[in-house]
C-alpha cells in the first residue's frame, strides 16, 4: 500500500504546487491522476497554448507552467500513480484515509487533498459495438497514448479531426509501421502548423489519410484485427492492431460524487473563510473543483487554496505545536532529495 | 485631481497585480507609495535575493518578479504617485473617496485597495540635533536615492554599514564628485561582491572611507555645508553638499491607521469568507497588510485576494450586471492602450 502525508487526488497545477507548499511542511505529498501524465487541462488539452495570468508571467505556454511546476516540486520527491482514478474511500478510526483506485492501487494518507479540476477528464468513446471489449487491457482500442512505444512497428488507425488527432498523427508516423487518419469531415480543427504537417506527410506517404470517413466496426477474436469504415456510403476493411479514437475529453466529477462530500452545481463545496476543508473532515478541496461565495476558477485562486489547506494539515497532524512561517528567502527550500536552496548570505567584513 | 476607479494604496507585488486583474474588467488603477519606485520590500530590501515559493517559479529574483509584473501590466496603463504617503481620506455621498498625500496630490476613486504590505517603509532617522531642519526639501538630508542625478558633480556623504549603504557608495562614485562612505564599525555586512568592490573602490581612491566613526552634527545656514564626524574620540568637520543615512528602513501602517479601520495586530482586518472587504464598504485590504483567520503574508496569497477584490469591486460597480469569467487563453488580453494578446487560433483546413 502507498503511505504518504497528503494524497492529492489530481495532478492539475494546483495538485503540483500543493506538493511544494507541503513540502516546506516537511510534509510528503502523492498524487493520483486519470490522465497518463501530470499537469492536468495544462499538459493534455492545450499545452501549447499561452495563458497571461498567471501572476509574474506576462505569457506563458501552458505546457511550460507544468513543466516549471515539476521542477519546482522536485525536491519534495512525489509519488504519482498516473492513468487511475480515486474510486473508493475509507476513513479508519484514526482519522486517516484509505484511497482506491479502478485498478485497485491502494493508497493510506492522513489529509486527502481533492484538487480534481473540472473533474476526471474522460474520454469520448465511439458508439459502436463491441468497445466495451476492446476498450479492455491490450485488445487494440486506446483512448490515451500513454507510451508511444506500444505503437513501435504496429499499424494504427486513429480518428478524429481535432489537435489531439493531427498531433498523435504526426508524432506516431515516426513510430508506427502505418498511421491512417480517419475523419468524418474534409476539414481538421487544429493549429495551422499541425495541418500542414499531416499534409505534407499525407504527401509524402507516411500517413494515410480517409475523409469523410467512420469507423463503424471491429473485427478480431482476442483482439482487434481490423477496422470497418464508411466512406461516402461505401464499405471498407483496413488491417490494424490498434484503434485510437481521439474526440475529446469530458471532464466528469466521477466516483468523488459518492464520497458524502457536499455538492452544489457539480464542485465540492469548502469552508473558504477559513480552510478550504470539506464537510467531512480530512477532506480539503482546492482548485476548480471545490466552490464557495465568490468562487473563481483560476490557476492562482487554486495556488492560494493548496498553501492554506497544508498549514491546516499541519495543524491537525501536530496539535499544539506553534508553526512560525519563514519566508523561502530567508530560511531556504530544504528539499526531501537532501538538495538545499538559499539566498546567497551577506558577509561580515571589514575594509581596510 | 488625479481620477481612478480603484486607488491602490501600496506598489508591491499584490498592489501591482491588482492592476492586471482590474484591467481584465476594464477598470482603471493609479498605485501611491511611499518609495521612489514600484515592487515594495523585492525593490527597496532585496532585488538581488531569490524567492522560491511563486508559483511556477523554482526560483526568480525579487527585482526580477517585479520586473515581469511590470511588464504583465504594462497594457493597462497604471498611474503612479511615487515618493508619496496616502494621509487622509473622505468618502463622499456617492460612495466615492478622496485620498489625499503628505504632498497634497489628491486622488479621486471609486474603490480603494489597501495593499500596504507591512506599512510604509519609513527610514531609520539619526538623533541629531537639526535633523528636521535639514531633511526638508532640498536642505541637503536625502534619506533615499530617488534621482542619481540630484549628485552630479556634489559631495556627499553616505552613512550607514548594510547593502544599500555599500552599493549606493558604488553607484554614485561614478555621479558625485566626491563620495565619502562613513560607518561605525570597520566591518560591513552585504553581499561579498558588494563589500569587495567598496574596496577597491576606495584603494583607488575614488571612495574615502571613515571608519569606525559616525555624523554627530551639521553646518549651514541655508543647508548643509559640511558634516561633524567624531572617530576615535576625535572630531573633523567635512565639507558636503549631501547627507544620506542609510540605517534601514522600518515599516509603519502610518495614517492609514487613522482612517477608520478594524485593526488588530497592526493589520486590517478583512471578509476573507467573501472579497477581502475592510469594515468600511469600498475599502479593501489585500496582501500582507491585511489579517483574517489562518492568514498567510505570502505574496501568492496577496495575489488571490487581490483578484477576488476586484471581482467584489466590479460588481458594486455594476450592480446587476452578470460577470461571465472567461479564461485569458480563451478571450485574450485587451490592453487599455489598443494592444490585444491572444492565442493562436485554431484553424479549420481540409487536407486534400
Amino acid at each position: 500500500m502507498i503511505q504518504t502525508d497528503i494524497l492529492i487526488i489530481g495532478a492539475g497545477p494546483t495538485g503540483l504546487f500543493t506538493v511544494f507548499e507541503a513540502g516546506l511542511l516537511k510534509l510528503k505529498c502523492h498524487l493520483i491522476d486519470a490522465l497518463p501524465q501530470p499537469g492536468g487541462q495544462l499538459a493534455e488539452l492545450y499545452p501549447k497554448k499561452p495563458i497571461y495570468d498567471i501572476p509574474g508571467y506576462p505569457e506563458v505556454l501552458a505546457g511550460d507552467l507544468v513543466t516549471n511546476l515539476m521542477e519546482q516540486i522536485k525536491q519534495f520527491q512525489p509519488g504519482f500513480t498516473l492513468g487511475e482514478t480515486a474510486e473508493t474511500i475509507d476513513k479508519l478510526e484514526d482519522g486517516s484515509f484509505i484511497v482506491t483506485t479502478n485498478k485497485g492501487t491502494q493508497h493510506h494518507a492522513k489529509a486527502i487533498a481533492i484538487a480534481g479540476g473540472l473533474g476526471t477528464f474522460e474520454p469520448r468513446k465511439p458508439l459502436l459495438k463491441d468497445v466495451e471489449f476492446y476498450e479492455k487491457e491490450d485488445r487494440g482500442i486506446e483512448y490515451f497514448v500513454k507510451d508511444p512505444e506500444l505503437f513501435r512497428n504496429k499499424k494504427i488507425v486513429i480518428s478524429g479531426g481535432g489537435d489531439s488527432a493531427l498531433d498523435w498523427s504526426i508524432f506516431l508516423s515516426d513510430v508506427a509501421s502505418e498511421v491512417t487518419l480517419v475523419h468524418r469531415r474534409n476539414e481538421f480543427r487544429g493549429a495551422l502548423d499541425s495541418v500542414e504537417k499531416v499534409q505534407e506527410l499525407k504527401n509524402e506517404g507516411k500517413i494515410k489519410l480517409i475523409t469523410p470517413a467512420e469507423v463503424v466496426g471491429f473485427k478480431g477474436s482476442e483482439r482487434i484485427e481490423s477496422v470497418d469504415i464508411e466512406i461516402n456510403g461505401a464499405r471498407m476493411n483496413i488491417e490494424t492492431d490498434y484503434f485510437i479514437p481521439l474526440f475529446g475529453l469530458t471532464p466528469k466529477l466521477g466516483a468523488i460524487a459518492n464520497w458524502g462530500l457536499e455538492i452544489e452545481k457539480n464542485a465540492i463545496k469548502v469552508n473558504n473563510a477559513l480552510d478550504y476543508q470539506t464537510n467531512i473532515e480530512g477532506i480539503y478541496a482546492i482548485g476548480d473543483v471545490n466552490t464557495y461565495p465568490g468562487k473563481l476558477k483560476l490557476i492562482l485562486c487554486g495556488f492560494h487554496e493548496a498553501t492554506l489547506m497544508c498549514q491546516s494539515v499541519y495543524n491537525r497532524l501536530n496539535p499544539g505545536k506553534k508553526y512560525v512561517l519563514k519566508y523561502t528567502t530567508v530560511s531556504g527550500v530544504d528539499g526531501f532529495d537532501g538538495t538545499r536552496k538559499e539566498a546567497e548570505k551577506a558577509v561580515v567584513k571589514s575594509i581596510e
